[in-house]
């Protein structure tokens, strides 16, 4: 089954937000091996969203479309998926007692605008709301299908998986179709360019070749270089190097990307040595929280030119309270002195780095002590120009360190830079042996 | 006349990148006063973008398609151009000669594939490159037209203002068509839900008829009523409520917008009190700025919960350094205790919520400290389930407060609540008088 993918909503064709929900979608059909051939996006307008969903359902099998299925006028994606499907909308009673039951654990009452929210196509079933107040929608349209979901990116991905991808599962077992998987790994770098990694890796990609659009063939799993690479330079989550595999199955797929996998670390290891720090979602902190946990180390921070932004990650890690201790936000120079006990003297330098480093182990009782300073500009600081990060490393028993480099591009960037520089520093050196002299 | 915009490249349908270049074209057509009602992504796919271009022409009246003009194998737009044409490709030498040109400037030699950007469908013409190796194309197609423009954002947008909008204006010209601008403004809020907001404005939005994809009217300027509200829930950035008006041009457009602030602003107020904070791009940490620059006030915070993120909001704040002290982000219990001088007891409480924003006061030496604790989850802590958050409120000369609530979501999205209710509560309270008794 070809899936096509509808957005809804004015503000996608005005450019008012950029359209990630099918980026999303066209990611996980991918991955659960079903082709998407087109995207659409049309605007809040009953007869041009019926238009584009007439489109979608001519030249592909199903149609996922998002957006418009909230409680106030502009929301008629319901009246057009009626339309289509030739029938008129019914209040499901079901569905307004669940929403009624969402406004009153939250200690509000319900608005007579979400009843509309309870209407469904006739011959519709419902996918159930969890988060939001809005329940999908599952439209059988002829021998196709057309699923409705919210706009809302997480209302979206939960009702993607709980019900449209087993719901497509069964509709292609009962056409006689093997999906097959199309799957990705993602190995998350730092220390490189995008065109070092992929001149590093240019003789390896030249022996690889598939078409990631195709639906799996059924013998596809172990074909020799059924495989290709990617890169995509990802700002504060650094530099990835995408995988993607077509097999059989999920096993079939898990070998050839480990197959992958082994043969890129070997290369960029050869290259640049340890800049994979992550595998798939593993971000540059859950890879710190990963050393430290192996070393037993708590870490506390103290940071000025990031003002709170590599603290603010460290805590989306699952049991950081284990081994995250906190962060002095060290943006006035007077804290630096006063609370860090930095020496009076330029505060963008190795020698504050490294004092603010031993600040943040001694005040937040800590076994290792990370600290970030900097010029974020647009005005030099200390005679240091825009760009320039000094990061500095305390561990218990160890001289402290200070390593400092220069990052491009706006205040947003260098903050970003920098934090990953730094966690990235952190990941490195805890556990190691001390960098030799 | 109305243009669609197709996007080509299989990284798109992938959902390797999102399709930025649409969100672009589709902002620039509409101030121009340009109505974009659909856009398509497509795959690498010959008769697969031959399709999407022709269903784009069957709908619009003219076609942007973007990407597929590169120099390698798989970039093939201008081929399915010249089917849909129904005529050949012709080399032209004019092109060649400025792609060489561009080489030898660089001191390298052409490669042989780039031969293949100097093809060009017969009866198109050419919109030089000048920034990249690949012309834009403007293709007559009947009486429609179809422009190709490269996948480089940089080199689309400066194709677009350089050739494509010049000729659809004398396109439109010819018709006699008259442009005008359509323009929108948003109002950021706080403090209400999005149907709360439909609610109480629906009275005004009924009085309203615009259909903001339509083309302008020449007489568009003035018309009484010529205005959309739309809502979009944000998450961290709040509830935006966003103004569309059609006019002749941006000072009318301005007029407009300005009456329909107004009228929106007093509706709000009267209704829910102070819940717009800010217009357009400013977001709450811009609103928290300006009420401390009027107040001449510092700021200095304690996180617990949030783990440094307000802080990191607060500093991309351009001269945060005059007024944003630092922070002291608290995730240890004992950094509670012993830094901020918080009592020993339970640390999710209102109690512990004041004594934390006082502590940040001293530690930093703030005019104004603003506190947050709370439960991210997924368990509870200090019998407290997760989603509760008190924030604290400590200003010089008057009574230290805290505030509660609960909000719904998972660890990220209750600490992006925390963190606009805490600066939306400092955005009310600096400035104002003490809340009464």
């Amino acid at each position: 089954m070809r899936i096509e993918i509808v957005a809804v909503g004015t503000e996608l064709l005005l450019g008012q937000i950029a359209d990630t929900n099918a980026a999303w979608l066209g990611e996980h059909l991918a991955a659960a091996g079903i082709p998407s051939h087109f995207h659409q996006a049309v605007g809040d307008n009953h007869d041009r969203i019926v238009l584009a969903l007439r489109t979608a359902l001519a030249r592909s099998d199903g149609v996922i479309v998002c957006g418009g299925l909230g409680p106030t006028h502009d929301d008629i994606t319901r009246d057009a998926i009626a339309e289509v499907m030739n029938v008129g909308l019914q209040r499901d009673e079901a569905v307004v007692a669940a929403i009624d039951a969402m406004f009153r654990t939250r200690g509000r009452a319900m608005s007579s605008s979400n009843l509309r929210q309870a209407d469904v196509p006739e011959g519709a079933s419902v996918i159930p709301q969890t988060k939001g107040t809005a329940p999908g929608l599952i439209c059988p349209v002829g021998h196709k299908v057309l699923y409705a979901v919210p706009g809302v990116p997480y209302e979206m991905s939960d009702m993607f998986d709980r019900g449209i991808l087993p719901d497509l599962r069964r509709r292609m077992a009962a056409r006689g179709e093997t999906t097959g998987v199309i799957t990705s790994r993602v190995l998350r770098t730092w220390g490189m360019s995008e065109s070092g990694l992929a001149d590093v890796l240019a003789d390896h990609i030249a022996e690889l070749d598939i078409d990631p659009e195709a639906p799996a063939a059924p013998n596809g799993a172990g074909a020799a270089g059924a495989a290709t690479i990617a890169f995509l330079a990802s700002g504060i989550e650094g530099i990835k190097v995408r995988i993607t595999v077509r097999a059989e199955d999920d096993a079939a797929a898990g070998v050839l990307l480990d197959e992958q996998e082994s043969a890129i670390r070997a290369v960029l290891a050869a290259a640049a040595g340890d800049v994979v720090f992550g595998v798939d979602d593993e971000a540059i902190e859950h890879a710190v929280a990963r050393v430290l946990a192996v070393d037993g180390s708590t870490l506390g921070l103290a940071e000025s030119l990031t003002g709170g932004l590599a603290a603010s990650r460290l805590v989306n890690v699952p049991g950081a309270s284990t081994w995250f201790r906190g962060a002095v936000v060290s943006y006035a120079s007077e804290v630096k002195f006063d609370v860090l006990g930095v020496p009076a003297g330029p505060v963008v330098s190795e020698e504050a780095a490294k004092a603010m480093a031993e600040g943040a182990r001694r005040v937040l009782g800590a076994d290792v002590g990370l600290s970030i300073t900097g010029v974020a500009g647009p005005d030099p600081q200390d005679g240091q120009p825009p760009g320039t990060v000094f990061v500095g490393l305390a561990i218990a028993g160890r001289e402290t360190e200070a390593v400092s480099f220069s990052v491009p591009g706006d205040r947003v960037r260098v903050r970003q830079y920098a934090t990953i520089a730094a966690l990235d520093l952190a990941r490195r050196r805890v556990g190691a042996s001390p960098p030799g002299p």
